[in-house]
């Protein structure tokens, strides 16, 4: 019997530079964003409020950012019928906002980043750019 | 790099008079209410429940006010199928229920008023006399 | 009547500054950690999660940095018998554990900081580093 | 048999007055507060902020009004030994923090103020003045 499995777990380093890859991109766009990024146990590993971003998307990026890490889907894909409900069941953290991504290493889950304070269709672009730049360097100092 | 902002802050004195201008307006018309006033940090600055107003409206009439400070706009234009996510995402502090202003001062938010008890039309027109009175005091105090 | 008070906010930029020098004072001593920065609202600019640092520290390390901006004054000297009673009056907000410091410029406070993971005294080593990294900036910055 | 009792509820207008009463004391002593003011059933019915007061004692300050009203008497002054069993058995509501007072019309409880932010002994006198300015205005308006 196997009594313990290996895992990847994401470095506190690289989910800094993919938050300030997310920054990066929102200043790009100059919308600015609340970006949260946490670990596949949905903790939080790594966030930022930029200036002038929404207080109260302190919480939905973040809970965007555990949904993601969760189901290893980006959010915003859910049934009508089954959002509200998944949303009740966890107390708010599961959330169908769009704008959160996972983030894979090697096809398993390490965690996730949550992009909140534009419209729906800016915090999932800010949060592609971070995956992307994610994949990036994953690819570069893991090839 | 730049490490501070500056920004402008609603004293207690400013978010009082606000507060009493809503009451006035509520008395004329005749319709109780509550009434809260938050700081640009949906931080409580001044709150009044008038003889009459609904008690469950103390936590409405404040997240209206939330809402508004965060946003910067009024609360009640959500899309149907934002408003409730978001709702859900923030532990109920985000609202769409009308009845919420933000405060400006100089085009920048620094705070929200929230008026709850009454229907949807009478929180708003309640809301907005106050907001009018806010903008008329502002003129004159800060020329 | 004044309505509106002048005031300084921390930047986004500079609370990522002032994280990163936590960061390099927890690795130079070792001891991976919970760094949270809050602005003068209590509100959460920016967070890291160390490598190997306590999950249940996200809180704490958070709550730390809150108590910092609120008072003004390092966390942990609260004489015995208020500490716990403000404890429970905050829901845990207010903690007595030391390790937060307030992040003042021009005498104004503009958030806190607050690190948790270590002991008592590793948490308020990498505050102070982190602190003191910060006027220094600020000084150059803003001279 | 009796259905339904006579009572007295502390009026909006009357609330406002002893929250004034509150910042004016607060003025003079040069110490900003967080004043609540709640009626006999515990819930909000006027609260201020004061410029530079605390955000944390937000609910400090409105758990000690809670406090008050709901005992009658002054925050403080349980024996050790009950104080925080009774705060951890109503998630905090109850406090022993002093600084809370119940207000009285006709030896009936009609409310309480509670205020928060200064030292103990500041926050006890603040409430105090209010109370005082509280008595007199009821005696002269019902004698």
């Amino acid at each position: 019997m196997t009594f313990i499995r290996p895992g990847f777990k994401l470095t506190h380093a690289g989910a800094l530079q993919v938050l300030n890859a997310a920054v990066d991109a929102a200043l790009a766009m100059g919308v600015p964003q609340c970006i949260a990024i946490v670990d596949e146990g949905c903790n939080l590993l790594a966030f930022v409020r930029m200036d002038g971003a929404r207080v109260l998307s302190i919480d939905s990026s973040t809970r965007k950012a555990m949904t993601a890490a969760t189901t290893g889907l980006p959010t915003g894909s859910l049934p009508e019928n089954k959002a509200l409900p998944l949303a009740e069941a966890t107390d708010g953290r599961m959330t169908n906002l769009p704008g959160g991504l996972p983030l894979l290493a090697n096809g398993q889950i390490v965690g996730g980043i949550g992009v909140g304070s534009g419209t729906s269709e800016q915090d999932l672009e800010i949060a592609m750019a971070a995956v992307t730049a994610f994949e990036a360097a994953l690819a570069k100092a893991h090839p």
